[in-house]
């Protein structure tokens, strides 16, 4: 590898992670696109390939783009840098395609200019992102795409990400059902008041499951894995959910959820064999129904974007 | 000691802790009842001493007697049990008077049978006194007297308590204005809906806490003490709230909130010596008032209850 660049991995995340709505979120480590960083003599940021999704390639269109020229104006560089990016996580699938391209972006450009930046400003800039591509500067998949693991977004007013303890053994299940849920559309559904007696129990489940990660406790994580808030809601725009759901439970799974908005769907399981057959078990329901999807099991990542040989 | 009694301390509790509405609490060492209870010939429960408040000593009029005779119920026991109640937590006082009662009760009668029950049991028993002292079986102080340090209550339907780990510098001040608030009346004023943005800050910092406990996070323990759905409500039935929850921060607590229904006020702080400081802060609020009050100032109990010799 050159000394001005960087190829790297951007893993997919799953957000939100069901009692964990617009706070958890936890990244994959076989899922996710990769990129190429390289710093050119031309100052600002250009996109010079775009591999595998149809996205724009203006830098001030693109998440990558964007984020990146967030961090170079804070950094006041004139430094100039060249993007690659291969896409290999569908744009809408709901597990943080574009979190994957702007958290790439800032972390290899960060990392070129001898890292002037900690990782929680670097889930800022990444948020510009995630502004342009869904009109939220969220941080539930840039955070943990940049911690790794399970992250936690506290507060947003500071912003406060606390990175959370993730069992050794933890597996994800991920299905992807072809069909298109717009974030906004999966948004707008949402109710804007809810029942004190959900809200108790949510942040009961909330606080189950962090403690569950903490102590690796499988089962306390399969018993808080319930959402009362957002599930019953958003679960209507996806075929086959409760399906879905149920037969994951029967293969093992420890729980089950929407993954971010939807409408890919995921699975926890103790073990790599547990997690292969909760994904067997789902594409079946998909089969059956005629409804094309893609499958992802994946350990959870603890290291969050990585450099690839 | 006489091998069929036993003499016990019976913990304080702090319940709700700020954004735990509902299932957090926590154990206090140095502050809480203390009870005999004595295996005798005579089948059934009898209340022979209440020394210190005017509780009525009628065995099903009695938080202790109705757990009791429930934990007997189900054990299906023919023994019968006397039992003195040295009251020093005040009745109304928003620190878990009547759940250092009732589960004073049960753990000693449950001891004395020879331990036919889990600590998860005897919660369930307990309950029962909480019913009888305030309409509704809660939880959330009798799961920290029987378990010690803090608990979870993650869900009622099945009962699933969490015991969190307690870091080992961390202290609570009590401040216990003299004025009555009935926890019936401090649940009326409750709204039944939230927005959801709230609710979300709210688990997002319910969230924060549960891991700063584990990780023994003191800064994030302070930063997660925030609640946005209960205090902003049942704050105005308690004088002086403002004053003391700022009064507190400056002298060095990590936060404060409301202990229970009030109109006790806690706050945490790092070590002993902080939290005295607190309690001095909060004193001078009352004198200034001219509210007559009481300050305990407590490590976490890890225990619960306790054997005395």
């Amino acid at each position: 590898m050159k000394e001005n660049e960087l190829r790297i991995f951007c893993p997919a995340t799953i957000a939100n992670v069901s009692c964990g709505f617009d706070v958890l979120g936890a990244a994959l480590d076989s899922v996710g696109d990769e990129m190429v960083v390289r710093k050119v003599p031309e100052k600002g940021i250009k996109i010079t390939k775009l591999v595998g999704q149809d996205l724009p390639m203006e830098t001030n269109q693109n998440v990558a783009g964007v984020a990146g020229l967030a961090l170079l104006a804070e950094s006041g560089s004139n430094e100039g840098f060249e993007i690659e990016i291969y896409k290999k996580i569908k744009a809408g699938s709901g597990i943080g395609s574009s979190a994957a391209s702007s958290t790439g972006a800032v972390w290899a450009i960060n990392d070129l200019l001898g890292r002037p930046f900690s990782t929680l400003e670097l889930v800022k800039f990444a948020m510009e992102g995630e502004r342009l591509a869904s009109g939220v500067a969220h941080a539930d998949n840039v955070a943990p795409a940049l911690f790794g693991g399970f992250t936690l977004v506290r507060s947003y007013e500071p912003l406060d990400v606390i990175p959370i303890h993730s069992p050794s053994e933890l597996y994800a299940t991920v299905i992807h059902p072809q069909i298109e849920v717009r974030t906004s559309d999966s948004r707008k559904i949402l109710k804007t008041h809810i029942n004190l007696a959900d809200g108790i129990k949510q942040w009961g489940n909330l606080g189950g499951l962090v403690a569950g990660l903490y102590t690796e406790d499988y089962d306390l994580i399969g018993r808080s894995l319930v959402d009362h808030i957002v599930e019953p809601i958003r679960s209507i725009l996806i075929p086959g959910f409760d399906k879905i759901k149920s037969v994951s439970k029967e293969a093992g799974a420890l729980g089950s959820g929407i993954s971010g908005s939807g409408p890919s769907i995921f699975a926890f399981s103790k073990g790599e064999a547990t997690a292969q057959k909760v994904g067997e078990a789902m594409k079946q329901v998909y089969q059956k129904i005629g409804i094309d999807y893609d499958v992802h099991v994946s350990k959870i990542n603890s290291q969050g974007i990585k450099i690839l040989q």
